[in-house]
């Protein structure tokens, strides 16, 4: 069960009111790493997490500071938004400078939110329920978290440059810091997983001949012309657990024969004999 | 540019058709971390990566390697699909244990594709663009490969012990020890980029107090009841860079003040005052 | 079975040409409360309707004037957009105001739609069938219907004071007062339905003990801090129904256990013991 | 800022595993009308809210309650989904009742939850943003809450149906009476509502002639045969707001002229003259 | 303006329900290439047709058509959802083999729709507007519509030998005729319509050497190994309006460098040099 | 298998930055009819492929000369993005014009690919699986890509004008010719088929009385006002594969009866009784 407290994590308090930074910032919000995404998915690998108790407690002490940075984000779209209504739109298309601005305003901020932050992307593409996963495999799932952190700080850092507004940016720099620390979490959580289970997931579909085919573990296939990706720790050298050498497959040649697909009954209407030979 | 060979890069042979099978299997081929998922991604990271030409290359290698994993599953699919044609379902609903296998057909195998493979997951759903990122950042985005690959492997882990099929198990074990590779693969080039620099996303966004909050940076916000989070690496001890120690924060208190949003414009019809104000 | 009528339901006649307003217009086409919507969703509920025939013939009426909505909103943007071919916006370029709305043009009015309407939202989002609903309980419905109009009707209220041409605005005029009428029309419904069956959806699902949870049907949780939601009719006083009295709980607490998940089987590989069990 | 408290706000503990209702139950979880659209539906309604502060807190109130019910929802389909791993699938097997049930098992529970809830509905399908709205308008909004508590309970009444086991049916007892004081919560606030600013939405847009055409404003047409639905309060009486009467107009006639679009410009190509004209 | 009939274009009556085959039907109502899609394809051509009226006149006489075959085909799967309601299904569950047919009902055929048609595909993914196209083309469209009833015939054909029910296959006797009409009426205006203007869409982009490049607008490019493909009309002869001769690349060879990406300012963050270069 | 070729089929080279074009572009590489559309649609039809190899063989060669227009298109949106970084941007929007044209830029190509394509339209939409069609029915299926390959061009040529730059103009020469030749392509292999099979798709369902209703399979129904549709091939004269003669019906009646849907089991909820009937 969840309580709501009327403040905000941090103070998030614009210096001026800029419709078309509100639609880029949509991005962080609604978008494919937006703090909808995280905050669904830790909450979801939470609530789905069977185990030791502690990781459980650990996704919902963070899936909860989500719920709060989504919070964060609407107040600061809403404040982007003041002043941009149709009377004020009328007034400022007078100055191109500014008519320019206000065209690259999401029509949805005023049609359907109202001036309110809004489920979708910055090209208002609704967010959906396939930006998370929560697989029940720990390590997997925290992977999964580092990357969306590591891809949310990079696009609120890009954000960061695309505004002068020091109320924005002050935001900003607070939710840098705490994908900073969301990155150095995961990645602490992911060594103590790796130390326990090993590097590869899952850890538990062992390496064994009867069950995964051994030589093909540890090859590079050079697919593409030149062979400039044999200077790699990935081409040469042991594998991170030390259980192979890799082996660079400089020219490789396919192993498996070519398919022949059998023809299917007529009921499927596939015509390959130009013939009706339905009963 | 690409060229195409007729061989397939592994045998691919089903000992038995097996239509629920074909269902499920979809999900490795069409669904979020399926092989489309792989295949998209690592070609557009390839097609827009700028910078060191030996990341490029690796790319590129392994986006044309799963180009041809995503022939392999429909070759997989078409063979598990064999004999599922209307008049065959027919005849197999007549025993009840062979109907149950048919009722959890997948219909558009039959309708749409005509017993071969779909673009679309196990439930059906289209696979779509959001499920690849191609950030221009390479540490973020072989985060995100690294992720991909313990779903997927994970998945076909699942997929194993689903099926008792001989060739199918074949081929999953082909599957699972390219899944094995790529994981080593971008473990290994992780490695490399976090050497030169750092292991934070972005690393080019520096810690410096003006630029980044620094005192959020290290805290881990105890937001849900109970302190089991407070027993792991991420609660206390040093940030994997060294930059600064964790911080517990048992009983986090919220830093800002509660929003006051403006009232907006007449022409937004907020209807807040109950009173007609337009001009 | 439907017939067609060269004419418009009313006269759809623009001033002068606008690709930005063109763009805006699409919000109530084929938005999420645009007239596809409506259209759709009550010709799909006047289609599965089961029993009194009144209701079935005045669902088939109203949206069968709302396929004619959709004819009017195509005619409207096809005229928005007269003037806007690459040629005339190369024109237009040397003016910065002019560009400025050109910039703001939806691209696929040109390139893929060719100056016409498209079946999706103001930011190109395609509309699509889990915009409507129709579920079989009428009062439910209705509600919906209601819900719809009001939305409809708030947008094309505030696309109103996006344009200062007459000739749109008189076709608002219409859309506006149809939109009236039909929010009294679902009004008028749902007041007769409540009286025949009760308001609380579905109203064939008693309220009895053993069917019911009757503890929990008129508390008011204050989960959010502070208490200004006491200050309302949903926090006092009897239900509508007159079924009970409403009760404000000011301080609730959790009526479960802490949930406890059992371990998954090996073959599902969570890798909770880091060690391969598999058989 | 939002807490998590360890407890579940009731109950919930199945008596027996069944993965055919586990994927039923997403639809009450994921779909259209599910828990998780009432949460962030009365979340972003929450967040974005402007004008008196009691409405705020209610919807803050609500919402975060309905984060809690996500939580209960994915410990039921948890429970719901406990021997469902492909061991005890394949042991199921052998008998045909018993793989039928299996037969019916969303494969995503076992390949890519692991056994968990998913964010999607009853067929797989992710949920997604435009599932729900917050327009600033909160007589629109809440009738736009009034009809999701009604669909909402609906599917749960249904649902209810699907199964004998007591554990759950106590679950959806809770949820039963919880919807019927969200309903009754929606219709108390919104009599408040209409009873300040009027029943039509937006209040705020006059029905002066000039703003909004009258004729059309009190005039059911009836464009499909027959007249079953002139016997109603629809068709004739006041409206609710008494401001007009109704009109049943039988036999409408159209009041636009036949539109006349223009033959658009060379670079467009819709070849209508067969002729090459481009500079 | 549309009206609407109260009987169906054709009889549609069912001999027995059958909750599976009304799953399957809902592909030919809304899937990719279902009712829906040419009803919404048709109308959206007709209203945005621009040009010659008898163009415009006949997309509204099939677009008309086509809204009465959704009506059709939401009656016929109401009807083949009698006696499917939870009540019934309790009691099927009795015997295997009816449990395996009820197994396979759509869930949303319960809880979403009570017993009525949805406009989704036959896996649930709800009908979107990116299935139709209106480009202001007519010879693009009509080739776009003669491949939608291709397509739209061939699944009507797969469903036939889905069921023995004579009820439900003389509706789709009806529904196969339409549908070869619709092919020869669309192969009819495409041919008049080649006639006007050649065969390649658009016509009005002429093959002249400053706008297109002629060299490569005849050669077949052989980029799959083998050179089976060069037995056909496509890689031998003249073109089909005479223009030029094909001819057939038996090894072709790319003719762009290799491109020479720049590297992107330091706000993008791509870490190019592991360096902070921030001003 | 496949291998990748690091020179690109055709030479790209813009000859200075347009954010706004490459907003543009993305509709021809991850639109409807994209270059994403044809190369999947392609080799999806080339993998499901069963029968007479040299169709394999073509659909496989011009799939993999499609992954390579995607390669292509990326590259020219990549230089058309050079220079589009935030600090750019700032020092552009002091000049109104400028600011205009970066205005219009697709926020995502800053924030998300960090100025590289993405798998999207125009709008952001991202590209999926509904898109294309691979049926295991030949004619079908190359109607279809007779079809994509007339919209694609379309819309290159419409791109054509909306550009001076002659870098990008020679590349879309390229893409114009190669439409050009993939539609005198399928064109090509349609006639072969055609001539094999006949024309109605699919063939194997033949016209006889008891397998398709003859009656209608010749009629044009005149549901729209006036009779202009009557001034066609399709209204008068014989079928393409002289079958039948064409009747044009202008004054149609409806041959089904008004149904009579069944009303439902209590269970579902209808409430058309206002009575709970529950046990």
């Amino acid at each position: 069960m969840f309580r709501h407290q009327k403040e905000l994590q941090f103070e998030v308090k614009v210096d001026r009111p800029d419709p078309m930074l509100a639609r880029q910032v949509q991005e962080v919000l609604g978008g494919q790493f937006g703090e909808m995404t995280v905050m669904m998915q830790y909450l979801f690998q939470g609530f789905n997490c069977r185990g030791e108790e502690k990781y459980k407690d650990m996704l919902m002490d963070i899936g909860t500071e989500e719920i709060g940075h989504v919070e964060m984000l609407c107040s600061l779209i809403s404040q982007l938004l003041d002043g941009a209504s149709p009377e004020d739109q009328a007034e400022a298309a007078k100055d191109p400078a500014t008519a320019a601005i206000m065209g690259g305003i999401n029509p949805q901020h005023l049609l359907v939110s109202g001036l309110g932050g809004l489920p979708t992307n910055s090209n208002g593409v609704p967010w959906n329920g396939s930006y998370i996963v929560a697989s029940g495999n720990l390590l997997a799932d925290m992977r999964s978290n580092l990357h969306a952190e590591s891809q949310g700080r990079l696009q609120v850092a890009r954000l960061y440059h695309m505004t002068k507004d020091e109320g924005v940016r002050a935001t900003f720099r607070k939710m840098l810091a705490r994908d900073r620390y969301h990155q150095y979490q995961w990645m602490a959580a992911i060594s103590e997983l790796e130390e326990k289970n090993g590097v590869v997931v899952p850890a538990s579909f062992p390496p064994e001949a009867e069950m995964e085919s051994q030589s093909e573990a540890y090859e590079f296939w050079n697919l593409s012309e030149g062979e400039e990706s044999s200077d790699g720790p990935w081409a040469t050298g042991s594998a991170p657990d030390g259980t192979g050498e890799f082996v660079y497959v400089a020219k490789p040649v396919p192993k498996g024969q070519i398919p022949n697909p059998k023809i299917p009954g007529a009921e499927l209407h596939h015509d390959l004999d130009g013939k009706a030979v339905l009963k």
